[in-house]
């Protein structure tokens, strides 16, 4: 794994996000003081994708003719190969490309490696290149559009694991990265157990709305729920 | 119905322009000096969506942290939910998102209340969330992107049928709304009755035009019609 | 053909091209200096498609009110309709829209006009009307948006074959169009024979490497390819 | 007076104001958990301008060509005229252009009426036409830009004194609207006065800082002032 | 004289435009049915510049590495010097830079030319490189920022004296371009003596209407003016 | 000195460069093959300034609410107050603000102390607070903005001395930055002598260029300078 010193996250966290959606969890991060929690942008490659990791982060910075030649894409060195290398299973790889997106950030060669490696999925707020490539792997992955161009025309791998920004959102090595078809969220990971369970509660809860309000009830007093709501979804959750 | 005062639209304009298209319309009303009619962003959740209806419209503001709460949300005078509430069988509402993404404009359990009201469909310039919900609701919906940010996060509904900008484009209350693949285009109520008829025949007069092209008719004197492709188009007509 | 003095291409130039990808050009063209060659906004009506063919180019300028009446569109003079009516088969028409999205470039008639002589496609950086029925064409296409307005509300056809920008990529008619699920690259005709072998030999490879990786092998040495990979690659494609 | 039912600032609110500046102001706005409070966009016509005053707010929405004709800009009830036309001293007119740069908001003789009634200025985060006009009548102006074009080219005045955004901010009629050479701030009304006070307290305090960090102190224990700091501050206050 | 086969403007009507504003001209086209004539984005140089002229153009399209080189800049060939070189007195340079301001469209040696050639200025809706040298020749220009990269960083040069857009509006060789403290504005050639003529008239009326609203007028019948407004000025203008 | 481990620049290098303009300094570099060295944005707060130096860099990320608090900046561990302390004379701050300008980067308490410790300025690629303030300081600062709200309300301050971009170029430290009326250059360390040197050498020739052209020189054969023009120039050089 490439993010040492961490606790590791409380059992059943991530497959208890699972059972929730992006939405109800930027809901319980506001309840908590996070205004800010989802990236604008970032859109999935596959509409059907769920990704639920833990953040790696790639910190792209304007590339420089004289640095970024094909030569020093093959040095092992490189942070980004160097990144890419060393991922683990169920790791995210996050990558700040400035939202950026006149050449690819990765493409599919790379993200068959990932593949292969076990890793969750990526996230760029920059573009992709070979989409249908990347698609072909199978590896989940979120980005703002497809470019052909290779990332050295625009990007310089800076250094990986630092925080970053990415679809306006700090992201920290270990943050828990949870997209589904409307995007991705960034979930503190000191957060991260809280926040899962309380989602996966809303979730229910607004499950139970969803079917009241298919049914002809109106808004008022059941979305939000008032009392009477909340007891009758307490009445049939126990049964 | 939420708009009050306003003359019923001559029987039957709804269903004329249902045979038309959205770029018939807006030459029509090109023709009749409205250049600018289609708004700019907003695309169909669905491809396969055809929304017509009137407009009853939603204006956002800016949020600011110590008035757009949770609590507040839930109170019977916050204009999102009280216009949502009072929808009726084929009216369309109209958000103004002021184009901006960050957050949804509205959520899946939103989308179902006006399904179940009757509603004909949502436009914003803005994003929505739980796209895929409200898809699964059949309710068509047309925004500029998905954003699973709760909409207090960066919007305050401020009132409702008030005259609006969407897409780019005045909207009044009673409007007619028509969103089709391509997108929406907003009919002043005053014209419909003229452009849904126009347009009709318009719509009658390419599809001839696209089949004497595909088979090979050069585009001077087709396209736009000479005479003699006027002429040929009226007596196909007749018989 | 609408571009005189041209040399033919070499033959089997055009083939070879379609054996590679946009990426694979894109690699191709930047190590002979051309670190841009692929535009930033075009996406495939449809993911399936691929296009190939020289191009001829179109120019838009902003349109002014008393000029760019629907009178003056039928007129055989008019530099849209000019064009499109002389198109050859395998050329590839280029719209310079200046990357404005507010109406459409073209629409389903013209498309079907270059679908019966045979064009192999268009690009345009601004929008398309009635991006179904072009769909419905079978034309290859390419744009930014779909918007139901017609070119006169924003657009005025001023020229046609000038070197235009598309993209943010110089186009000189006869240059080589190649776009794919990515999007779209531009290949300055002087460099297309080269660049096609070189790209057609650099996928070959790319795919060996991608089976690689696949199959369990480090980037480091395999992508890029050290001496080891490459005899392997040569040993295996002799075989 | 335009804005009914409010009551009065307390005394001294405005003049406590004068004394800062709007750094300090969006500082103690931030501790009042008010993020965002300074507009994005809009600045001064003339950099020595200090504008202090209470809001009253005209929204435009795109205009539409049959509506917005230069025979309508005479009605009385037209709410651009209507609003100016009813300004108070000591109020500044606040205006949704909806960020659109593409024709003025207003020009010198709107602005000049605004002098005669002894408004306290004006901000748009459009841009005005007739800059050097407008600042040649003395009354302190915010914009993003000046154009020529006449308002109704691209704007619609809709209504006044509605709940609006102005360079991203939430402005209600009644808010306390402070402008100098960075630009504007928008102070809720009801945290005027104490706004007012700890921002006056904060500009002493930030002053006396200053010219200790002048004469050479660290910033560590000086900026944020640290227990020393502030004992000193106190003592020389009190001298 | 570069632009040939035009008919002179009427004898004074470049004249009559300098007792007139940009904003009056604007408003005389708008009457005219040109809603939009103003560009967006060039301001001048220096606020004190009037420029007035007849438009010469040059267009730019991105560069291309191979293409755009330093020795290609001084082949008598290249547009943009072969356009300056040939410029007369009272032309005006209007440069198509796509509204890119990642480079220079022009320098101060290129303007001490134009200067030195008796033109009456230029605008680019691009940047300017070394503002500072180019105001000192005191050549009147107009652009939307400075940048110190050479253009063929960005720009190629590919012909002059096309129909271009510039800060989006059409302009045509000929026509008549205006720039004041507010920016520039195109007067279609064929409209010029008449909106001259009008926007003269304009500007006397704006005056006497502005001292009325400075004495104390209400907006009311004064601005836009009533009858008796209109029977005081031709009063006072006899007098 | 913050940098460590650099070779000191070859002596003189600041001071030739002081003699040339940003302009002459990316020709030069363009000639080395790095097309774009110039920032795009920031602007100088004032005009007057000529600001040279080496880099030292900070890394803006976006801000989180939990952890950007007015609790956290007095720590002596924030990257922001960490490296201003550190600053030595002749350095130039360079802060990656991510080209957003929704609040200051910083305000002039900072850049008193940076002005106290003899750093030679500053540029960030967002906004400053309190502009007039930091201008009164003396210090040269570049900024795309001026905003009134403290930085952490978007910023939060990541590192320091990493790699960064700044207005779209790589920034390293160490890097000579050179600031003038036009704006930023960022000159590679390794090259900044060779580019000094060349750049002082061509600003000589330009001057005489544009003496030749002001004289009546026409464009082909003087700029770029033919043999005869280079010969006259070392003729008159020598004496």
């Amino acid at each position: 794994m490439l993010i040492e010193g961490l606790e590791p996250l409380p059992a059943g966290t991530l497959d208890t996000l699972r059972t929730a959606g992006t939405a109800s969890v930027t809901t319980e991060l506001f309840k908590l003081g996070i205004r800010h929690s989802f990236m604008t942008g970032p859109v999935p490659l596959d509409p059907s994708y769920v990704m639920i990791g833990e953040a790696v982060t790639l910190r792209y910075v304007p590339s420089r003719e004289d640095i970024d030649t094909n030569e020093n894409l093959g040095k092992p060195t490189n942070p980004q190969r160097y990144t890419i290398e060393r991922m683990a299973p169920g790791e995210v790889l996050v990558i700040d490309s400035r939202g950026d997106v006149r050449a690819g950030s990765l493409g599919e060669i790379l993200a068959a490696r990932m593949r292969a490696l076990g890793a969750a999925g990526f996230v760029t707020d920059g573009a992709v290149r070979d989409a249908a490539g990347i698609r072909a792997t199978g590896l989940p992955g979120f980005a703002r559009a497809a470019h052909a161009s290779a990332n050295i025309t625009i990007h310089h791998a800076a250094d990986f694991n630092a925080v970053i920004g990415c679809g306006g959102i700090m992201v920290r090595p270990g943050d828990v990265i949870f997209g589904d078809s409307d995007g991705v969220v960034v979930i503190p990971r000191a957060l991260a157990a809280e926040v899962a369970k309380a989602a996966a509660a809303r979730e229910e809860l607004e499950a139970f709305i969803k079917r009241k309000v298919e049914g002809g009830a109106p808004l008022l007093g059941t979305y939000p729920p008032g009392e009477q709501t909340l007891r009758e979804f307490e009445a049939q959750r126990k049964s």
